[in-house]
């Protein structure tokens, strides 16, 4: 848990030519929204728009008072798939320039961030609808495990961070525990 | 145009009983984006959803090179159309807690963040479909004016940034320079 990874690939699986215009990065911290501002503005005098996402960790789920989460994932393959999306968005919205997509390992407590993405494009519209792609995405095709940690007597539970779509499933990757 | 306003205001226009949950801004500085995403996550544990767009200085418009913007408006009337919006826009929303609309007034350089929108929800699609509202609805209805500086010989032009749609037209803010 405690490798930490900051990518930005060329963009291998793309015919596209343009270089580190991806970060991606899978670790114990998230890059800033500056950081990932900077470099979603940078070197892209074209684009005229930056969208970014942010998922926080709830206080709740179905009922239940979450305390704390706890994310574990197989890095090398969540930073590969992570890539995979962000060329995939780019295929699909090819106005894009840059892409970021970051989620965080080990615990986030209530309140704090596990996941940002983002991008930037000439016009605004293609930069919302591409960042809702990668973290629709990202939900279902990252192999990141999160831990609900329940308040009280409710234990915990293992969970896949994904949202498995009909005809999408994959993978097999299921792992509870209940303490 | 030296003139900065920071408002934090209630949400007098809505039924909304929550305060200090709208952050509006007009003025020669942005907020950062550490502060709107500090702002969004605040005081919202139920909330896993951030989304937050920025509109950068393009350096071309219609095959012109634009080498520089400077933003002008009457400021009270910008805020208040703001506040008017994000009321709007939790209207329509109603799972979002909080909105930031912020814009910049003055210079502002190619690759220069002008204007920053977001908020917070529950779950993302809310957040990121209030997001687009805010920006559509702020370049559509907020009285702001830019004046686009050309490279070599083409000059500049003063431009309502406005997105005027069929039927909205409910004011005439027509203003046009040559220099």
């Amino acid at each position: 848990m405690a490798t930490k990874y900051l990518k930005m690939p060329n963009d291998e699986s793309s015919s596209s030519s343009s270089s580190s215009s991806i970060l991606i990065q899978v670790s114990e911290t998230l890059p800033s929204l500056e950081s990932v501002h900077d470099f979603l503005s940078s070197s892209s005098p074209g684009c005229g728009a930056v969208s970014v996402f942010v998922g926080i960790t709830r206080n709740n789920f179905e009922g239940k008072v979450v305390t704390n989460l706890e994310y574990e994932g197989y890095t090398p393959m969540a930073i590969r798939e992570l890539h995979a999306i962000c060329c995939d968005a780019r295929a699909m919205y090819p106005g894009v320039e840059r892409l970021v997509a970051a989620h965080l390992l080990g615990d986030c407590p209530v309140g704090g961030a596990s996941v940002v993405v983002g991008c930037n494009s000439p016009h605004r519209k293609e930069a919302m609808r591409c960042t809702e792609y990668l973290i629709d995405e990202l939900k279902a095709r990252v192999p990141i495990w999160k831990k609900e940690i329940y308040e009280g007597d409710e234990g915990s539970v293992w969970k896949e961070n994904l949202e498995w779509r009909e005809g999408r499933r994959r993978r097999v990757m299921a792992k509870e525990n209940h303490v």
